[in-house]
């Protein structure tokens, strides 16, 4: 049986892991925080294949960032990461197949064969964190588009609030639907609404309050954290039936931080009284935190 | 070479012609009206397709609503179609394999194999009309979904202006981006926007104007229907901008009766600073109005 030692690029760390071609792990994962220069990243990379790769058939990573239609780099920029990293030449790390893909991509196939949709042949993954990413499952395939950059649902405009997301641009699922999201949702409605001069946090200016404080509102039955609460799942909503529409797919899987507060029946219900196509599941993710190492790891399986 | 007889099933009208695998006529194109009832339907379908069945090798249907995942019915309501088309079993009203496929998928396959988009294995056909439809290629693939019912972009929410689209739902991108979305901004603006009072068209009451009027007002340089026009381009493009993020297509084709307004150098412009994909280009449609009996010709041919 093929295996694949797998990394996971993040803004902040690093992790890695053998796994085999059923996703299975063969080893313990390992963490190291992300090296703030490029060559330090290289270097780091190096060590870590250095290390395993001799046990192993393939090399494969999930990364922030979009990467090309070859799965051999990166093709965007990515703050998060350090300069350079756009032009690092991932099949040079090593004497074995390198295959690098999206890490919201990963995590959808990840998903798809292991985790929470297995069987499913058409389905998405939807990440809620601070930001908003998706992957794509078309009749058994990745959506990846001409050049790899497919998927970008959080740029999806789905309101005409003229909200500005954090890439400068005007309306973007992303905006509305992530953690940051709810937190502008709170804003906007400790300025322009009543409701808030009995909310428990009326002592805060709009600024002050964070995603975490209406989480908590929640459960103190804060009539204010209710209503931004529901506002924002009214647009997570919107931004579901529309995806839910294009790809009439047989489920839509939560992942991500954001996740935990949702009731999936809930969401689910609401999607699917206003679809044109037929009805479609709402499901939390499975495969966990490690859900891009195990969709990577497939994946290069699958290629090579 | 195989032969296929192309019917393809209107509201108003059928047509009909028989197709070679290549896309080419090797008839002439008949035209019928659509009975009003779906016994005569039927016996009109069976009148076409006895005198032309011996001559070929399948019968493909290129059809308005939604049709099933194995290609034989059609699986929703179809208002202007007779009472029970969605009952109608295709294969059984021929000897010879029989094809259906929704006339938008037809259409954007045609669009695919002998039209705008040769060789481009991923692209949109978007149809402009009295409606907005879509037909999706990923990877060379027609979208279908796990029903058969995928490619439903005109309802995807583009807006929160709160329009009220013709299936009673709010904000669709049909609602605006399509003839009847432009009369309907036409009406807006005349009753908002002082720019009405200066209009060639002042004398009119805000319903009264029509999709052609604004068309036409362009010519005399009035500036409400400018006004109006580009508030028109300007949602038909946050259409194409989400589904080029989520698709990363070559190309986007634009078809149907309002794409002939259009410059498409403008929209593509447009697209293109927005999207966080890499370049789309945005062509009009070449199959023409067989298209959709083109498309579904091409595709029985792939299926049997």
């Amino acid at each position: 049986m093929k295996k694949v030692l797998a990394i996971d690029v993040g803004g902040t760390k690093l992790i890695h892991a053998i796994i085999n071609e059923k996703g299975e792990f063969l080893s313990e994962v390992g963490k190291t925080s992300t090296p703030k220069n490029i060559s330090e990243l290289e270097k780091t990379f190096k060590e870590v294949i250095t290390k395993y790769e001799n046990e192993v058939d393939y090399i494969a990573f999930a990364t922030a960032g979009a990467v090309n239609i070859t799965n051999t780099k990166v093709d965007s920029s990515t703050p998060n990461m350090p300069a350079g990293y756009n032009s690092l030449d991932f099949a040079q790390l090593s004497k074995k197949p390198v295959y690098v893909e999206n890490d919201a991509n990963a995590a959808a196939w990840a998903e798809y064969k292991v985790g929470a949709a297995i069987g499913e042949n058409n389905n998405i993954t939807i990440t809620l964190g601070t930001g908003v990413g998706g992957g794509f499952i078309v009749d058994g395939r990745l959506l990846r588009g001409k050049s790899g950059r497919g998927g970008e649902v959080g740029s999806m405009k789905i309101q005409g609030r003229g909200r500005t997301c954090t890439c400068h641009r005007k309306d973007c699922f992303e905006s509305y639907a992530s953690g940051v999201g709810l937190k502008k949702t709170a804003e906007e409605i400790a300025q322009t609404d009543e409701i808030f001069k009995q909310s428990i946090y009326k002592s805060k200016t709009a600024n002050e309050i964070t995603t975490y404080d209406i989480i908590a509102g929640l459960k103190e039955n804060d009539e204010y954290s209710k209503k931004v609460f529901n506002i924002w799942k009214e647009d997570l909503t919107v931004g579901l039936i529309n995806i839910t529409n294009i790809f009439d797919p047989e489920s839509i899987i939560i992942s991500g931080g954001m996740g935990e507060f949702i009731n999936t029946k809930e969401i689910e219900n609401a999607i699917n009284s206003e679809i044109v196509v037929s009805p479609v599941k709402v499901k939390l993710a499975k495969a966990g935190n490690y859900a891009g190492m195990i969709g990577a790891a497939l994946l290069a399986c699958e290629k090579f």
